[in-house]
């Protein structure tokens, strides 16, 4: 039967998907995604047809999995990490409204980025927290640094996703001045690229030296709120047992 | 080798689990973790040994754990979810650390409650979005409702877990109303009771009605931002592709 399923893999290694993404990759007749994410996913469903594309290329791919679905396929569509959060989930639907043609599609969540993150650090968001993007692609980035002050007024942990690319290198540096004007410099942060990849590395910083660590558009950077701190290796947010 | 892993099972069903938790709950030698989650994962591993133990028991389950651990066994501490998401990850490195002992602890990512009842509604935490807990029996609650308050701000999504309990009834009313300050009474609000377990159910309302619907312990609410849209049957919170 012709239907669409958007999943989310996970960090990016099997171990890290769930069963039913799995399942679901390996009884699709197509699988669809940004370059990375299929070359990440390839060579553990051999014989399947990918098809892949480049960034900013997404409503293109869903439109394609929409031709695809029509022609009777069964269609996989992946995005790294939850595909409803910041994934292909919601364009797809937008996509599928849009069309007028009534294509079932199912939505399979996965480990997003800020979960893989935080169980490398240790415990960081044990407590109520934010996930912001700071990629102005589509978001006006006053609009960013509007929710960057409000979550740090209310003492938010807060996982930054995107938080610097080669256009934009800046946005992070302004984001930890905001938060500073409400937390100590010594403030936990923790740094994690390439979480349940190949190259996966972790610093543990604070709002002070932040900065002077690697951060690219594969880092996950996630600020402690004013409980968090690190202990043996590990960085913690307390949930407030006593213990 | 005596060990402890904290292990995020993800909302309820095996499908959901990542296959990195399976496998490491098979090879434990004991499972331990809140009676309701052990009944969900009980029957499928068959001839492991199970300690289960109340809620409010985090403490002391702990405690337990590292003892087995110190006894040479491989502890596999369950926690529904995100084992780092108001699991029991962070308390489980605080009672390691606050021992003095040196067993080592590995957090195993799962799938979130905020992301299983968004894939169920559709695409709603498309966008930035704030992961509030409702229970003040370790959070003061006015440093709740500041949370809520600045969340409704910065136009965040926001999802509420543990809306409700018999002794808290009013709270997720308080929160609505807080909202309300700052959002159109038509925003809309999706409730997912059960995500991924048995008796899974779901309600699209808004945050004129959200009241009206039946909201448990077990219930997820996800409040839409100001662009957030009901369409088919599915709550869209869109990126802002131009379609």
């Amino acid at each position: 039967m012709s239907k669409i399923a958007v999943i989310g893999i996970g960090p990016g290694s099997m171990a890290d998907m769930t069963q039913r993404a799995k399942a679901a990759m390996e009884n699709a007749d197509i699988i669809m995604g940004y370059n990375t994410y299929i070359e990440l996913v390839k060579k553990h469903f051999p014989g399947k047809e990918f098809l892949s594309s480049g960034m900013t290329r997404e409503i293109e791919r869903c439109r394609l999995a929409l031709q695809k679905a029509l022609e009777g396929k069964s269609v996989a569509l992946i995005s790294s990490g939850d595909s409803g959060i910041y994934g292909m989930a919601g364009i797809m639907l937008e996509v599928v409204n849009h069309s007028g043609i009534g294509i079932p599609v199912e939505v399979m969540p996965g480990v997003t980025a800020a979960s893989a993150a935080a169980a490398i650090l240790g415990a960081p968001i044990m407590h109520d927290f934010v996930v912001i993007s700071l990629s102005d692609l589509m978001t006006p980035l006053e609009q960013i640094y509007k929710r960057v002050e409000c979550a740090a007024q209310g003492d938010f942990v807060i996982c930054l996703y995107n938080p610097k690319s080669k256009s934009r290198v800046d946005y992070i540096e302004k984001a930890r001045d905001i938060v500073l004007k409400y937390r100590e410099t010594t403030t936990p942060v923790g740094i994690v690229r390439n979480a349940g990849r190949e190259n996966e590395a972790s610093d543990m910083a604070t709002l002070t030296n932040m900065l002077d660590f690697e951060i690219d558009m594969f880092t996950v950077v996630i600020i402690g709120n004013s409980k968090t701190y690190f202990e043996n290796g590990r960085m913690i947010t307390p949930r407030g047992y006593d213990l």
